[in-house]
């Protein structure tokens, strides 16, 4: 079945904020990352691609999409390019739906390592934390404030698919302070002039439910989250900056964290 | 002494890599990045500024730029608009010489590490590894191959004004490599693949002078280099992602080998 031109309009309203949240589905381009949806078992609800522009990985990718059951559509080059962001989109598009499952509904029991990032407005780092985030074992993701939309273009690309493969929600920053205090998970707070190393709290966060918690620049965490943090990490580093890039700041305090919960590992 | 047409042009030129290359300048606007120009005494040949668009913040800095004998002249908003990338600039922006000292001048006996970025062609990961590598007491960058020029706006951006703060030069990784060899530089290889913890290799940089080596994404570092690396090292993460952002994983390893040169004050 071809694409009709009110499916085509509905699908370009999705490289806008707006078009997103009416649709609840985004786009995401290229070979990498429609590679990483089906090792991560994340299939779009449709594959578009334009057969002229894409090269035989990208080929036999559509073909995977069909074999799973995703409607896979050949599209024209001209409509491809209304719907893409980049420059030179390899000729492959899926559209996705928005996970649409709640903080509550993610967290378990088993939850232990969860990235909150407050108001990380820059998609590229926000991406790159989600990235981190999924290689150092988190579990969770959650996005507050002024945040960029989790599933941007842009967020996705920086992730690398690695949205694809960890859960993550976006909400308010007062909610998820009360959630943490209700299930007691504890809040580390990314702070330049924090006091403590992550190191020193190995005790402290060893099986527990510890949410790291990185803000923007240059203004750091709200006052509401440093208060209910129940300790303040830094990063070791010379004085000649101020701080760290965000994206930096989170995915060294996530390494750490996951240096000291797979510290038995390393050790034999 | 008002600017004349012919020196607008060629500042504007400056927005592109062909006119930075030409003229050996480029352009940094803002107020926090200006800020850094002075922290650092990195003084710019001259300062633009529009005065209608100042904060009172920005007005005191071109004060302090008059005062260290800059040229500063006030220019029109729209003569603004035709220098500056950004939408929002704030006004203000300083036309600096691009640094002229190679990597022979710039070595001295006391030089100790060193971060060779090899084609690193994102600017905002250029940038933000300048910034790490200021950051964790590295004396030198290097960008080879097709990275990013260091003196894009978008590498000065990422940067956070550390490209006033460290010296950087670029060059061909073969260059490097036989000066490397030269001058006894041990190579670190960041390498996904590689068998080596930093913490494992305290006692070989430790006093040495080393070069770590951070590839672009996804080819990562070339042949050559990782022939002549004395090692190739890791950051253990999850299986679950290929590999980490380039910027981060440079961070990250730059991090570790700033926690071993500092182990002792650590522990105090």
């Amino acid at each position: 079945v071809p694409l009709t031109r009110t499916e085509l309009k509905h699908i370009q309203t999705l490289l806008s904020k707006k078009g997103r949240k009416q649709k609840k589905m985004f786009p995401a381009e290229g070979v990498r990352l429609l590679e990483e949806s089906i090792r991560f078992e994340f299939l779009p609800q449709m594959i578009l691609y334009v057969e002229s522009a894409m090269s035989s990985r990208a080929i036999h990718l559509v073909s995977e999409f069909a074999r799973r059951g995703v409607r896979t559509i050949d599209i024209s080059a001209r409509q491809l390019d209304n719907l893409t962001e980049t420059k030179t989109p390899q000729g492959i598009v899926g559209i996705f739906d928005v996970p649409s499952r709640t903080l509550s509904e993610l967290y378990t029991d088993r939850t232990r390592r969860i990235l909150l990032c407050e108001g990380v407005a820059d998609p590229g780092n926000l991406g790159t934390l989600v990235r981190s985030a999924l290689a150092f074992g988190f579990d969770l993701v959650v996005a507050t404030g002024h945040s960029a939309d989790l599933f941007a273009p842009k967020v996705v690309r920086a992730s690398a698919g690695s949205v694809f493969g960890i859960p993550i929600v976006s909400g308010e920053v007062a909610e998820f302070v009360d959630f943490a205090a209700e299930n007691r998970v504890a809040l580390l707070a990314a702070d330049p002039r924090g006091a403590v190393r992550v190191e020193s709290l190995a005790s402290e966060i060893s099986g527990h439910c510890t949410a790291l918690a990185i803000g923007s620049e240059p203004d750091g965490l709200s006052d509401l989250l440093l208060e209910h943090a129940s300790a303040r990490v830094r990063i070791a580093h010379s004085s000649q900056v101020e701080s760290l890039n965000a994206a930096v700041a989170g995915s060294i305090l996530m390494n750490e964290i996951y240096n000291l919960d797979n510290k038995d590992s390393h050790e034999k």
